[in-house]
C-alpha cells in the first residue's frame, strides 16, 4: 500500500490531567505489562491547575523517534515509551488492516517527534508520569487515528496513567488475565457528579529524596507481608466501599475510607524492609491538624491523602474550604516574602476562631508548606484545537520545542500561582 | 487458725528488670486479665544499668495497703494494682489452706506498704512498667512465701511484666484459655546463652508525648485489620525463627527478624484510625543510619527496635560496639555541656573511617539523642539480701520511704551516667 507523499507533518496537541489515588495502587504482580496486585481509584484533578501538554508530530522527513520533555530531550529508548509507542503503532496498523476507512494513512511509517510539558513545577512533588503518560497515549491515538480503549496501552506507560485518561472519579479495575487485557480504567462518575468536593494540594517542604515508586513498590511486593494481605483481602471491600460512597456523595464515608487507605498504603511501606518512609514531619503533622479538626466539629469535613512523597492532597466540601486553608495558614505559616500561598481556584478569606484554634493546640511549623493548590475534579484528556498551542512548529521543531517548552513551562508556572 | 501477733514488720526487698521485645506484643484479647493477641519474645536486660527496686512490709500495725512509686504516694485502688495483691494473697491463702509448712502466716490477714523506685530516669522513656509490676509480684510473693509460676499474675498487673519475670530470653505464650492460666512467660536461654550480644538504649530527644500503649493497642485491635493478620498470620512463624535465631546464636537471623517486627508493629499503629506514630525523625534517621551501616559492611551487624516511644534500642555483638558508637556520636553530635554521652558498660574509643561516614552519609542532627546506655542481657528478679537496702523501715515506715526513694533516685540516676 503507497504511502502519502506529503512532507508536511501531522501535528496535534493534547492535554492530560493529573490523578490521585484514594484507594491506592502499590505493587506490580507484572512488571512488564505493569499489572497490579489490587485495584485502585483516584479522582482526576481539573487541568485549569494542574495537566501536561503534549504535541507529537509525524512527518516523512524526521529521521527517528524523539522526544523532548519539560524542554529537555530524553531518551526514546526507554522501554515505557517504547511500549506506549510499539502499541499505538499496533493498533494503528491493525485498524489498517481492517479496512477502517477513517484511518490516516500517512504517519504509520514515520518517525514521531514528541513535546511534552508539565504546568506544574516539578517541585510540586506530584506524580507527572501518570499526566504525562497519559497525555503521550492520547495524543499518539489521535495522531494516528486509534480511537477506543486507550487505559491499557497508558498503563503500560505508568501504571497510574490509566486512571489519568477519564475525568471525575475512576477506577483501575486490576484483571486477571496473564496478559493484562482486562487490567484497564474505568469511569466511575464524571467530574460534574459532586460538584461541592474540593481538592487543596498542600506542597510540602521536602526534607529529602524520597525513594522512587517503581522502585519503593517492587521492594514492598517482596518483603511486606501486610502489602499482600492488604491487596488480596482489605482492597476489594474498600474499593466496593469507595464506589458506593462516591455514588451516594457521602463525604463521610469517602474522607474516611480515603485517609484510612492511605495511611494502610504508608503502613505497608514502614513494613517493607528496608523501611521506606514518605510521610515527613510536616505530613505528620497535617494528619494530626486534621483529625482535631474534625474531632472539635464532631464530624470528618476533611480528609486527608499521601502518595510517595510528603505533599497532602486534602479533600473537603467547598463550604469548609476558606476556613481549612485559614487553619493551615496558621499552623504552617508560610514565609512573607514568598508568593501566593493559595494557588488556582480562588479561596475566600476567613477567621480563625480561638476556640478552634485550641482544639487545634498544635506547635506551628514555619514554612512547613511552600504553597497550597486549590483544585476540583476535572475532566479527563482533551484536544487543544487551537494550532497557535502546539508546541511543536512545521520546521526547526527541535529548537521551537526547546524554546516554546520553555515559554510555555514559565506561563504555566504562573497559572498555578 | 491463729495469726502471729508480733508487732515486727515483715520486710522484704526485690529488683527486677526491665525487657524489650524483638517480637512485639500490640493488642489485646481479653483487657481484664490482659491476654494479648499474640506471643511475644524478649531480652531482659541488666539490671547493672536498669532496674526496679521494690520493698514490701507487712505489718498488723499497717491501717490499710498503701503505695509509694518513686517517692510518691500512689492510690492503691488502681484495677491492676488489686489484681496483683488479689492474686497474690489468693495463692497465699491457698497454700496455707493446703497446709504447705513453709509458708510464712504472719502476712496473709496484714495490710502492706510497697515502695518502689526505678533506677532510671523516666525521661529515659523506658517501659518501667514491666519492671515495675515484675518487681511488684516477685517482691509480693516473697513476703506472702508464694513460690512457682508467678509470670501469669505479673502479667496481670501489665501485660509484658511477664516477661520480666525471667532473665535472658523469654517468651510470653499468648495461651487460648478463656482464664488466661495459659497465658505465661517462659525462658527461652539464659542471660549466659550470649554473652557477645551487646544492647544500646539510644535515648532520642522527644519531640512529644506520644499516646499510651494501653489506649493505643486498643485503638489499634479495634480498628487496624493488619493487625488482626499480623497476629493471626505473620506471629506464629516469626516466634518459630526468633526462638530458633536465639539457641542457634544467629545474629544475622536474630537482627533481621528483630528490625522487621518493630517496623511491622509500627506500621500496625499507623494502619490504626487515627494513626498513631511513635517513630520521631530521630527515629528515622537511626532506622536509615542502620541499614546503611550494615549496607557498608555487607552484613547485618547491627538492628534496631523500637517500643512506643521515639527510643531506639540497639542490638549487636560485642566486637562491633566501639565503632557503632562513634557512628551514632558523629551523626547525632551530643551536647558538648552535657554529661557522659555513654553510660553503663564501659565502650572502648574507636575512630570512624572516612569510608564508613561517607558511605552512611546522612546529614548530622545535633542533640537528637541525648544519650547512649550501654547493657547486655541480664537475669531476672532477684531478692536483696542486705537489710540496709530495703526503702521501708521499720518505723516511720512513710517518711522513709519518700525519703530513701528520693536518695535512691538520685544515686541510681548516678549509676546509669
Amino acid at each position: 500500500m503507497p504511502e502519502d507523499s506529503t512532507d508536511k507533518p501531522n501535528i496535534v496537541t493534547c492535554t492530560a490531567p493529573v490523578n490521585i489515588a484514594v484507594i491506592k495502587y502499590w505493587g506490580k504482580r507484572d512488571e512488564e505489562l505493569i499489572l497490579p496486585i489490587n485495584s485502585s481509584l483516584s479522582v482526576t484533578l481539573h487541568q485549569d491547575q494542574l495537566k501536561t501538554t503534549t504535541t507529537v508530530a509525524t512527518s516523512r522527513s524526521f529521521q527517528e523517534d524523539r522526544i523532548w520533555l519539560n524542554g529537555k530531550e530524553e531518551d526514546i529508548t526507554h522501554p515505557r515509551l517504547q511500549s506506549c509507542l510499539r502499541e499505538i503503532r499496533r493498533l494503528a496498523r491493525k485498524r489498517r488492516n481492517d479496512g477502517d476507512p477513517g484511518l490516516d494513512l500517512n504517519g504509520l511509517s514515520h518517525r514521531v517527534h514528541i513535546c511534552s510539558v508539565n504546568n506544574f513545577p516539578t517541585a510540586a512533588g506530584l506524580a507527572s508520569s501518570a499526566a504525562g503518560f497519559a497525555c503521550l497515549v492520547y495524543t499518539l491515538a489521535r495522531v494516528f487515528g486509534v480511537e477506543g480503549e486507550l487505559s491499557g496501552i497508558a498503563r503500560q506507560g505508568s501504571g497510574s496513567a490509566c486512571r489519568s485518561m477519564y475525568g471525575g472519579f475512576v477506577q483501575w479495575i486490576m484483571g486477571k488475565k496473564d496478559d493484562g487485557k482486562d487490567s484497564l480504567a474505568q469511569q466511575v462518575e464524571p467530574e460534574t457528579h459532586w460538584p461541592e468536593l474540593r481538592i487543596l494540594v498542600l506542597v510540602a517542604s521536602a526534607e529529602r529524596k524520597p525513594v522512587g515508586s517503581t522502585s519503593g513498590m517492587q521492594t514492598s511486593v517482596q518483603t511486606s507481608c501486610l502489602l499482600k494481605h492488604r491487596a488480596e483481602s482489605v482492597i476489594p471491600g474498600r474499593m466496593v466501599g469507595m464506589i458506593e460512597a462516591v455514588r451516594r456523595k457521602d463525604f463521610t464515608a469517602f474522607a474516611e475510607l480515603t485517609m484510612k487507605d492511605s495511611n494502610q498504603f504508608h503502613a505497608t511501606c514502614l513494613d517493607t524492609y528496608p523501611p521506606i518512609f514518605y510521610l515527613s514531619s510536616v505530613s505528620q503533622q497535617i494528619i494530626s491538624l486534621v483529625h482535631r479538626y474534625n474531632r472539635h466539629y464532631g464530624e470528618t469535613r476533611v480528609a486527608y491523602t499521601f502518595d510517595a512523597g510528603p505533599n497532602a492532597v486534602i479533600f473537603t466540601l467547598q463550604q469548609h474550604v476558606p476556613e481549612f486553608v485559614q487553619v493551615v495558614q496558621h499552623f504552617f505559616p508560610p514565609d512573607t516574602n514568598g508568593g501566593q500561598f493559595v494557588k488556582g481556584l480562588p479561596v475566600n478569606p476567613a477567621t480563625l476562631s480561638e476556640d478552634l484554634e485550641q482544639a487545634i493546640g498544635l506547635e506551628p511549623m514555619p514554612k512547613g508548606i511552600s504553597y497550597i493548590i486549590s483544585t476540583k475534579a476535572g475532566p479527563g484528556p482533551c484536544v487543544v484545537k487551537d494550532p497557535t498551542q502546539h508546541l511543536l512548529g512545521s520546521d526547526e521543531t527541535v529548537k521551537s520545542c526547546e524554546s516554546r517548552s520553555g515559554e510555555f513551562q514559565s506561563s504555566a508556572e504562573e497559572l498555578v500561582r
